[in-house]
């Protein structure tokens, strides 16, 4: 694939967009402790989820102003939006968790924010490599198990929140929380396939 | 953009789909009165979306027999589903009104669905407006500050219905009314967004 | 529409991906009886998951390897999608039923996952005909009267639920587990949605 200075520009927006969604994957991991001030951390987090979006306009702006992009413009859409989706749910987890004033966690969820943040890693450290995205199958293969090992840990906390332990209405605010945690690893797997079917089309 | 009479009935079916769907809202808005009959007012919704209905398969048929569209096939694919979505959450949330008999609402609630009312407005205005696609950016951007304020009405509801005021059966049944109709308000948002992006692409 | 020996494979692969998700849908439906052993059955529906992804990875790589390909690869894509969608959510909802252990179900359930079982048989056998796709409207008509009658039975499920007869946690259990097949429902109609647009297309 030869580079023009213009791939070079997506290639870079991406990277940002994939740090951004790190940057705020590690807030969601700071509020896990019910000692911290988490209507702050979820101040910051709206912030980080604010520079995402101009990256996401940008890079849309980009892909409509140029001829000839590095991928398919659809796989850009797609690349970007797959994107934002998971710090869209980063976000409204802790939003729930502050709204909810839920308090302490089942230790299982701090086990599911483990995988948002390898996943998050990872898919930071791939986009700075999208030049070369037929190399990255390492990097989809290993989204695509952690996003079975958070499976287990999700399921293995649903068992216990329904388990009689907690009373029904907080049962209710624990899975929004994990449900919308869930879905964010779920959009980390996303983003990896897209990646896949970049390379695939490419080969 | 130079305008055949065919590109004409696309622009007449946006327009009669998007005054269908502002009709449906309508409903919605007048079943909030706990007096109201609702069962009744559901009934008159039903009809109304098979309307909606009637207006989606017409357009999925012209865009197939026709060679040339105002905009992209897919984009007239996605605009008349993005309209159809929005009327199947409006008819959604009314219908678990009367299946749960939810009775009295969070005053929340009716300024929930004010939002909706104002939006169903605006898009019912743009659609009259498609010749024109360029000139719609005040409407999508006073859709897209729309949504950011029916969020944060939804999340006072969220903190409202889970203060312990509610039992956890009643919380569960207006979680997933407001959610609803939360994602009808979404749903308008993402119809501003397709209409921005046929406007980006036609510039 | 000429056949080529690749679209027969292509044809074959979909025919197979369908009668996966039949015996899927068997499973769960062996799964209502509370006396079945419904951990044993969900690990045979994870073999059968296995053998659909296997299948839908097949699919996607023929497509990318081959110049010619019977419909759209989009559409490909979309249906492969769409059969694999309808597969999770059997899976999702007998997992559902495992972790929350949730003993006899309302005998609705069981008019919900007969229509399941209909759907399955009619796309199944669906499947083997997309060579000539355009005489397969008695299949989209009626999976999609099939799935106005699952909505009907699910609303009727959600009034029995929400009756008071249930405690609010088990309410919740029994929610997931209808939604999960409700959406399982809905995916066969896409499924179906999709072969209509096929034919239309080709016609």
């Amino acid at each position: 694939m030869r580079l023009s200075p213009r791939d070079t520009v997506f290639f870079d927006l991406f990277a940002a967009t994939a740090a951004n969604v790190r940057e705020g994957v590690g807030l969601l991991s700071e509020a896990l402790d019910s000692a911290a001030d988490r209507s702050a951390i979820a101040e910051r987090l709206k912030e980080v989820e604010h520079h995402g979006d101009e990256h996401t306009h940008e890079i849309v702006r980009r892909v409509n102003s140029t001829f000839v992009t590095p991928f398919d413009r659809e796989d850009i859409y797609r690349l970007s939006g797959g994107l934002d989706d998971v710090l869209d749910d980063v976000e409204a987890a802790l939003d729930l968790m502050v709204l909810y004033r839920v308090g302490d966690l089942p230790s299982g969820v701090g086990d599911l924010v483990d995988v948002l943040d390898r996943a998050a890693e990872l898919t930071a450290e791939a986009m700075t490599r999208l030049r070369s995205v037929d190399e990255l199958s390492d990097y989809w293969i290993e989204v695509n198990r952690l996003e079975n090992q958070a499976d287990q840990t999700y399921r293995r906390l649903l068992a216990t929140i329904f388990s009689g332990e907690y009373d029904a209405l907080t049962v209710h605010k624990l899975k929004d929380v994990i449900d919308t945690m869930e879905a964010a690893v779920d959009g980390f797997e996303t983003v990896a396939n897209i990646v896949e079917q970049i390379a695939v089309k490419g080969s």
